[in-house]
């Protein structure tokens, strides 16, 4: 029964099954348009993690929930006392979301070990598979892993959610012992993480898997233009201070800076609020937001000093004040670079085109690299959608992603040393 | 006790009661701040009124009170047969308003009576003087009179405000016979309105009298930006259709067009909407409003065409669908030359500097204007302030726009006919 390596080397994980554990999975919380509403510690959240709990322990797993709600499955490897290797994503959602965000990698990693389980193949390592709590909104399971939560419960205090330490005690977590769940250095070999892209940029290079280079860094201002409300009928054009003509060229300079040297970095004005917003009223005063990443925090640097040579030119001839305020300041976090080349590696082997590209969104991922090597796998988003209904990954994108996290993990096992004799993944 | 021409060509009004009575009516309604709310038909706005009936009658005005609530003094002239001269304004306000607006020329015409009464001067034509019903916000006196008031009450339902008809009999008006309020054709010889210019530009040359050479029309329209939300990392520069970026380049085109050949036009976007409005999510939508006045209609038919030629092109590099749907539209008032040109002789003859320009806010005065022959005085805006607290016109103003009113009128009661024996003003 012993698997030869070349058996190994051609094993495939069975995506009709992956594939309708994802729609049993999407059916918890189905809305009407083909999404999903599963939002973090709800009742449809709930009952999803007991039911891959209950396929976890099927697939030879172990499972305990940490204090901080996050489902952990382990599949015990060779030399238990070993460091893990890990994958996971998240079942929670946004509240119009479609079925494949974070739920795809919660499903691939089970099938992964569907597939170790079934070809009976232990790896040296123990596999664990995560299902981190709320990513969506707090991290609090991530973050608490990787000894980064707040434990002020105030922090997380929002008037349309319910209070964290409730919230927790409803998944099986304890807010009062939060700090059990953070995991010691060591304690992870590596962790790979596969989701779907939420952009367009695999699908427009005809649907690569895309091999995740780190997480961009993001950074957050309010930016605040003051002029000088008055009547847009008698006030003449030459007497204005209109603080909306100064913040179309504030906009317009964020685009441009933006799309400077064709460069991976984004520039985004997304939220904008105008006073008094009123048709016959020049506007007094806007207030709107400015979103930044990259990976390179030089560039993000040099991204915010030509903005506000920019700010300070567009305020002197619109006559208006403008202010740029730092909101929120996320690094970059690169990937192992070792994980990156071996996931190439396994795309390579299995015939399967792949494309770097920097994560331009949020994800468990990133905070766990502060704990352990960390890998990302992205499979294409049919025309970049994410965060609605109508977010789509065909089956077959599916299939491979989870493919490549198996070679990937598989090959990960024999790299990262768990006994003084080095072994092979083998029969039971 | 006949005066001579002499003595009527230096009459002065008495700038310190005038000044007084713009006070004592200020105070009905005081805000804390300077300012005043004395919105229509409130109990503030039916003080006010009553105050100056009672003025009115004290200076030897007849006083009645027509079915749309506008409140008529009328100081008969030596053929009672003959159209009357009239002036006015209102004494309702904005919530936030400062104590001249429409105040300040109902009481420069109040001024005016009283100084021909205590001289004992007689018109040959009766001169009215109207405090027309709710300027502010249905403009339902002057446009009853004028015969442009809609029947249907309905018309001007709103959420925030008491419905019309019992407005209407709160101050003495009958909705029911609305209709009866309308003047007929020639019933009156002349409108001529004093009031604050709501704006800088006499203050900016100095502070002379304004000759209003008309009341710009007025174009308003919805602009509606179609782009496609998405996320605010995971889409590159170079994929976006970002609504908002079409929205600067279009405010900007405004803002040019409204700019150019240092004409007198405005152009304004003063309200916008983005959706979803959300600081990580690239905006999908933006619709905003475009307000253009200019005394000119073929200059706004221009300013339109070259809008919607700039609205193509940035479709096009934005990859948006750009939408342009009017909303109202009010056509250009121009005022009677006969009366710009007596306005402008005044000034002159009293040592005042004058300056023409178009009024671009409205006006009772501009409905009138469908009725008889009409004219304007603006008197200078401290900071060009409207509709706030702030809003200021020093007491030297107030006094020399009154004389300008006095003088004004008396030459138009000599320039209009009355009888078949033309009659000059003289003692009762």
């Amino acid at each position: 029964m012993v698997k030869t390596a070349a058996e190994i080397a051609t094993l495939q994980i069975n995506g009709d099954r992956l594939n309708h554990t994802v729609k049993t999975i999407g059916a918890i919380g189905a809305l009407p348009n083909g999404g999903v509403r599963r939002l973090a510690f709800s009742p449809e959240d709930i009952q999803a993690r007991r039911q891959v709990q209950t396929w976890m322990e099927a697939a030879g797993m172990t499972t305990t929930i940490d204090t901080a709600g996050n489902l952990i499955g382990c599949y015990p490897g060779r030399f238990p006392d070993a460091p893990a290797l890990a994958t996971g994503s998240h079942l929670d959602t946004v509240p119009n979301a479609g079925i494949y965000d974070g739920t795809y990698g919660v499903l691939a990693g089970l099938e992964v070990v569907r597939t170790l389980h079934e070809n009976k193949i232990r790896l040296d390592h123990s596999l664990e598979l995560i299902v981190f709590a709320d990513e969506e909104r707090t991290m609090i399971g991530s973050k608490a892993m990787a000894g980064q939560a707040q434990l002020d419960p105030d922090y997380y205090v929002h008037p349309h959610y319910a209070p964290l330490p409730p919230s927790l005690a409803a998944i099986g977590g304890n807010w009062d012992r939060l700090t059990e769940a953070q995991r010691q250095p060591g304690s992870l070999a590596a962790f790979v993480e596969v989701h779907v892209e939420q952009g367009p940029v695999l699908e427009a290079q005809g649907g690569p898997i895309g091999l995740v280079t780190g997480i961009v860094g993001q950074r957050r201002y309010s930016i605040t233009i003051e002029g000088q409300a008055s009547h847009a009928g008698t006030t003449p054009m030459n007497m204005r201070q209109d603080a909306l003509v100064a913040a179309a060229q504030v906009i317009l300079a964020v685009n441009t800076i933006g799309c400077a040297d064709n460069g991976d970095q984004v520039a985004t004005v997304g939220s904008m609020k105008l006073t008094p917003n009123v048709a016959n009223t020049i506007p007094g005063q806007v207030e709107m937001t400015l979103d930044m990443r990259d990976l390179s925090n030089d560039r993000l640097d040099q991204m915010i000093a030509a903005l506000e040579q920019n700010m300070g030119a567009i305020a002197q001839t619109t006559q208006t004040r403008i202010h740029l305020r730092p909101k929120l300041r996320n690094e970059p976090v690169p990937v192992n670079s070792h994980i990156h080349h071996t996931m190439g590696q396994v795309c390579e082997d299995l015939g399967l085109p792949s494309a770097p590209l920097p994560s331009r969104a949020s994800h468990d991922a990133q905070i766990i690299a502060s704990l352990t090597d960390m890998g990302m796998i992205f499979v294409p988003s049919d025309g970049g959608i994410s965060h609605a209904e109508t977010e789509y990954t065909s089956p077959e994108h599916c299939a491979q992603g989870a493919n490549v996290l198996l070679h990937t993990l598989l090959r990960l096992d024999r790299h990262y040393g768990s006994t003084e004799e080095a072994a092979k993944a083998t029969a039971i």
